[in-house]
């Protein structure tokens, strides 16, 4: 934190999960990373008063609001921070980044393509006028993510011909278990495609610096109803997993899974990346891990290495503790706060903005459109 | 070995790679099984005569012969090895059927799904006759996955959702290495599809039990020349790397990806099976161990755990060394032929026979037919 | 947080890497986890004012004393917290208790067995007047350790046989690396001993719930001299590394070593336990991880199994983030901060105690004893 | 095999498990080795008669006696093979030397250092004659450590300062599993300071290239009767475990445990070396990997690397199979006895010798001997 660093008043939408998460990284932020805006949480919204005022109390908001459009009008409102399910999300950020708020905004960018593209347009229309936006694809800023990349910027893997990527999770592994809002279509979109493959979609194109050209998939939905509120049974109306391949702009041959059904697997969020001259493979399950194989070492010496990304040299690292003093989960929206308060004082638009979110939305709904065409490759429009 | 076990006059073609592994397996079965027919290795096959004198001395067989035809009429053989390319195992295999001996035959089984069904039909004619036949799908004789299939059989899983299978290696990563028969259509019939996604999808079906009832595809080859024999370029004609999803007959949703160009990834062949009640992992690189998740277990100390396949319960482990005492890739063909040395003396139909061959086949052959019409999904004829 | 907690004022001493990670667990504990007082980081105390004025903006402190007799004396400071090197230890530590301030004292407790004696009697002292004290041996606070204690303590490993306890760490491996305080003997008291075996020994006593009654070991110290501050040689007056093995309570052998020396180890603090029942295994470098054997398990499904704990079930878990999304290395002390409020809101003893710290002083300095007197065993005075 | 290479008559004394494994070497090793000498499997001995005719008949050779002074008297037996406990080695080899017969003796190579004394001096005594003599520490010919002695050799590692080797086994874990000859002190020498312990320290000096120039330990003995055969109990007299620290010739602190009490633990033959420049890592368990540390790469990329020792660069594997295609246990025995048959042709001392062997001795003795002196440390004569 630069001494006297400006305030920036923070306006919150949502407090469940990504609230929680969210809320910490603004109040630690500037005790780790040098930003040149210290934040303010100045309001926290929510539907229900008394929830969100508990939930306010907890996570350290100075006020609370029932209604998002009057977080947005605000005058010391500087930022707002959209935590609400995929079908609120266009409403919130379009409106905000009119009245000239900044906005990080969960992810998906959006429940459909063209949600998505009204964001990005107005996203395109605030930046001119140095409103900045962001899409929270948190996992770019694991460390050992963010190396990979590097790594891969570096030419260090040479030409890339395969991607494997894969986030496997468990928690509907139990047919029993209750109706949730992620598995209604009007509210999540999707299920574990926009849920969890939306990350594992972001991350590829981040990683290897390509985009996606083409896809062809398939879904399914394992459990068609589930235990509602009242004990009824309610109708399943997203996937339970989808699973689909495609082609990076380079020529590259890359596989996607997501699925919340591989019983054991938690939090697998995975991807290997196979070059001409190396290989990367990452598992969020050991998050502190960068697995590297240099092509360029003779064969007697050469293995996938394991890397401990928490070396000064790592990115984010220095901010935090010595090597081997593991970083958890939330650090990532840490990571994810410190680049958007630098890009704000900068003057700088952040990465990934809501194009990136687009592009991201335009692979799933390609997606869905091959699975309900038996299959067939779709391109992914440009 | 039973005292006084008969011998079984082994008559093999081909003495590359496979012929030296099959050899071994011959020589040695009867030392750790007590099989009923002791292995006499008669002839080897080849079409160069000195080098397969060589290939004979060094592998312990008595005679050579450069024209299998004449291998198959020699009344001292009782069995016929097939370890040749793909183009010459229907003629091969069937002449040998034909003229009574019983087959072992190197994977694919053939290079076309027509080849395949004469081979088939062959098989069931001869069985009826007592005369047996065998695809050499070595995999199922891992300890370890033979443990898989047994706990999946026993229930173990519950209701199987998920199938992840890959074969990757990197023998073909650099672009400049030398043509070889491997990547001419005409000689393997298909590329790393046939030669190493035919164990992926033979494990899944063993595995899970299960046949695969659709595919949805594509199939990419990296580099389309290579230096041949003279210096010249020579087309690659094969697929450098096949990627697809499928169905198994219970609705469960299965990944495959076969590749020689993931850069560091040695013989990497992988599955994991996700159920309702627990998940299995593998991989060739550690053959020894088997990943098994428990759902039944509370929440507390449920993990995937890694079971050494190496003590005296697990599939064909009591005939070797004390437990932590691993295995090797060979032993995979000891076991193989003492499941068909069994079969044979039992006189019942070993496992995988020519129609588990054929099963597999159609599956290779709709990845190429999807994968040839825009990945759209194709049905496998039963 | 209870609403309408109570205010606890913090005087922290010490402004290094210690300071920085107990100041974020005072500022974030009761954001996550129900604790009866709410901390206010009153006071920051330094040597250099400037940099402790700069540590305290950075912490989030209200204000600074380079005095710590003066922290010690203010009427809003009820918790002392110690973050200096450990020659300072015992002096503030008694000081503040005889003041009535609660204590939070880093490891190792003291630099000798007679000061840490006088600082467990103040303790037990003060503990009689309700005035609580705690060591930081911060690792029994991670997740799967604290649950390595719970399946010890409920008899899943049977009669204990076994400990190996290694903490390995490679930042002193470069023969070039600069002197620092940590490699004196008048500050440090030991090297690696008490830094860094401490942690191993206090983490055998706790997993297993028994003590250590005799050791034999050696130290040995590789590097004799390193660059000073002023480009000067100075001699290094502690150890480099130590060895020992020891006798529990009920018998079982345990192995230690500690060291800076392992190249490539970056945190690597292990510890195993083998019992009748069962054996665990946990490796600071995937703190997220406790592998266990359960071995009334059949052999055929009998492992070492991955637990990732970051379950509900797991201790501490349920106040972060889903399955599968790791903490860190600075959880722990947010951990240990909030057993320590809740003891002092419930009015009871948190653990450990000093008596526990003293309890490891005691093993160190045998363990120095012994190495002095060539290996030769000495039992630890109970 | 060279064509006509001479064939070398082997008679064997002892059939059980380790008889099993040196057949199997001794009846391939031509198979996939280049050998001057070509085995031929003369004689097998053994007390009872008819289970030794059993062993002969499975294991492949020619003839049985009772009488290993007969054996040795044969002309047509040019190698005798050792694979009896402890208590005979040295009769049997010093008569087998001053036969004129070359030795391939089990490990370790006598119960006491006197009797590996009389051996060496037998052995240098035929050396100097063209009668050659090995020891059997065949973990020397896995590939991985076999590479992990070259790449210290090399000085990869530079400047060794740590060795931590353990052989873990869990076979006695269970208190009512019966008496073995391996737990009477009469016939086995020790527990498992002989038996497995001999093996790390033989690994220890192989793979550092230096000796063990003084060690302290204590042992333990946890289960003291056991069921005998009649059933009634009979008292246990070596060692259940071993655990002492030493130092090596360059100053490199070392530490080592011995047990067969580590439940789940199966064949769990660790060893780990850092150096100033570098690190190793080797378990048995993953028997294919070796880990590599190169403290010479930049901070960003470096890493334990897993070395799948599978390559044509690896000692021995070019014999063999395909990378990524692993060995097993067995192999290590075939490597060894191709090394014996090299030097036998070349005329040459293999390695390890019986003085080899008789290092090992004494620092085995030097444990005991600190064991029964309350782990005072003792020098290891040279």
């Amino acid at each position: 934190m630069t001494d006297g660093a400006q305030s920036l008043g923070i306006g919150m939408v949502g407090h469940a999960f990504m609230g929680a998460v969210h809320s910490h990284a603004w109040r630690n932020v500037h005790r780790f990373f040098d930003v040149p805006l210290s934040p303010r949480l100045v309001v926290l919204g929510g539907r229900d008063e008394q929830r969100t005022k508990e939930a306010a109390a907890r996570f350290g908001f100075e006020s609370v609001d029932t209604d998002w459009r009057a977080i947005i009008e605000r005058e010391d409102v500087d930022l707002v921070d959209i935590c609400t399910p995929g079908d609120t999300h266009a409403d919130i950020a379009i409106a905000a980044l009119e009245a000239g708020k900044h906005v990080l905004c969960e992810k998906p960018l959006a429940n459909t393509v063209a949600e998505a593209e009204r964001m990005a347009e107005a996203a395109a229309r605030a930046d001119a006028r140095g409103v900045r936006s962001m899409v929270a694809f948190n996992y770019r800023r694991v460390p050992a993510l963010s190396l990979a990349r590097r790594l891969v910027a570096e030419g260090r893997l040479g030409e890339l011909r395969h991607v494997r990527a894969v986030y496997l999770q468990d928690w509907l592994s139990d047919a029993t278990s209750p109706m949730t809002w992620r598995l209604r279509k009007e509210q999540a979109g999707s299920g574990s495609l926009g849920d969890i493959g939306a990350h594992i979609v972001d991350a590829t194109q981040f990683v290897t610096g390509q985009v996606i050209t083409g896809v062809a998939g398939m879904t399914e939905t394992f459990v068609r109803n589930r235990p509602g509120a009242g004990g009824a049974e309610e109708a399943v109306t997203v996937d339970d997993c989808a699973v689909f391949h495609g082609s990076l702009s380079s020529g590259a041959v890359a596989t996607f899974e997501a699925t919340r059904y591989a019983l054991g697997r938690k939090n697998a969020m995975r991807i290997e990346v196979n070059g001409s001259r190396g290989s990367l493979a990452f598992d969020f399950e050991a998050m502190n891990e960068l697995w590297f194989y240099d092509g360029d070492e003779p064969g007697e010496t050469a293995g996938f290495r394991r890397i401990i990304a928490t070396e000064p040299e790592h990115p984010y690292v220095s901010a935090w503790w010595p090597p081997g003093h593991g970083l958890g989960y939330e650090h990532t929206f840490t990571h994810e706060i410190a680049d958007l308060l630098r890009a704000i004082g900068d003057g700088q638009s952040p990465e990934p903005g809501f194009a990136d979110g687009l592009r991201v939305q335009r692979v799933l709904e390609a997606v869905e459109s091959s699975a309900a065409d038996a299959s067939r490759w779709k391109p992914v429009e440009e």
